[in-house]
């Protein structure tokens, strides 16, 4: 099953309504299940980089398989192991808020990156989205983690 | 003056539409002057790499203020050289068709990037587009450039 | 539809048989239709960079969607462009023999990249594997590209 | 003496085995003492990036001639240090558990690799494995380092 286009806009436009209704100017991304980008869009008078911010979290968060939130313990537990990630990896690997795993029917379909409001802003944009669009928030815990 | 969120949209959507009538899934990108994305969408069906090409063409279209397909003559004279361009810039400068600098009353916008169509499809589709929603496609010749 | 890490296993299996039978030391390489690697394995003998070779080979006629001696067209008229490419994925992008999209009932599951014979060799390993275990190697033209 | 496909591939079945009987999808990976790839398995619904891990950690425990978890000291004593013997080597160098250096009559063979469990799983992976092959697990100290 793949996310289609329909519905990766879908969530962006909701991630963008949110955005507007927190009065923060928000990139939003969407890549499929391996990593690859389906849509991407900046609102008007986000960071230049804030698009390349949020497909990291995209990207992260479906590649990864777990909310980018999760991995702060392996992040803190052992950061230079954690830091050569993002060189095995087509993107950068990042532990943050705003980076949330795409899954439906217990099917990982991909990830949703949000940048461009508080971490906390950018965390609750996603969950809301996701969780308003009928997608799952539940992900097996991974704890620290020294490698 | 900047291309806002609505006018890539716009731009966005009209070749999604010219990709449906063609019946070619398109990838479709836009940034701004300074190079930085705007928005992304790739069609259901479309390859994996097709928004990274789009995003490469319209990054280069966008930062050296020519369509991509006038980019051959310089390719062809110094082949090296070109290609360390790419490594002098945020993203690969391509010398293709399909990529076409957003220009309006004489001021360069941004950059639109087209893959998924062949190359005339691709073309094809940036120019239709622009020109149907009133952007400038004349540019000054470029010749020559042995670097 | 996933390819199994069992299917792959017989794909690898049938690669080195053939490999041996014509008394090469060959690497072979599978990914998903993501790019990323199921299975190498490097035959005694087959040198160092082989199982490189083979995983890009195998990545490129996935991500691709066609297997790798379909894209010399698009290299040969516009090699630029196409070295370009591999900037833009997470492995190299290879015209070359010996690389076979992994298709059934129409649907993408992923490569097999073969190095260490001929280069005829290499495709022809590729080809009989996959036609021998019901795989289909029918893919529609993809003529020559510009860009 | 190298370690030939036969003894890989033994080695690869007995960690896929144990991740088996521990109710994890493993990747596994061997590399010889040059640190080139030898065989590479991903278990069904092991993460993407899995398979790269646990080269990373072959590698390092090869081409370190110590396994991935007495590298520790150094890691913490310089990490700047330690982070640029990354940017000196084919792949990433790191200090984590789950990579295993395979050492025969005192001769460094190559490196095992295991990502995909616990980090206390991966390391306990590799060691079984190996030692119910024959293989040797005494190395001589390393210190602190401080480069």
């Amino acid at each position: 099953m793949r996310l289609t286009l329909v519905e990766a806009e879908e969530i962006l436009a909701g991630a963008l309504q949110r955005g507007a209704e927190l009065g923060k100017a928000l990139s939003v991304a969407i890549v499929d299940a391996g990593g690859h980008l389906i849509a991407v869009k900046r609102s008007d008078g986000a960071r230049a980089l804030t698009p390349e911010i949020a497909i990291a979290k995209a990207y992260s968060s479906a590649i990864m398989e777990r909310p980018t939130n999760m991995l702060y313990d392996w992040a803190d537990s052992n950061p230079g192991f954690f830091a050569q990630l993002s060189n095995l990896a087509a993107r950068p690997i990042v532990a943050t808020e705003g980076g949330v795993t795409i899954k439906r029917d217990g099917e990982i379909l991909g990830g949703l990156g949000v940048s461009g409001g508080t971490p906390a802003e950018d965390q609750k944009v996603c969950e809301e989205v996701l969780t308003g669009l009928g997608y799952e928030l539940t992900f097996a815990a991974w704890g620290k983690n020294r490698g």
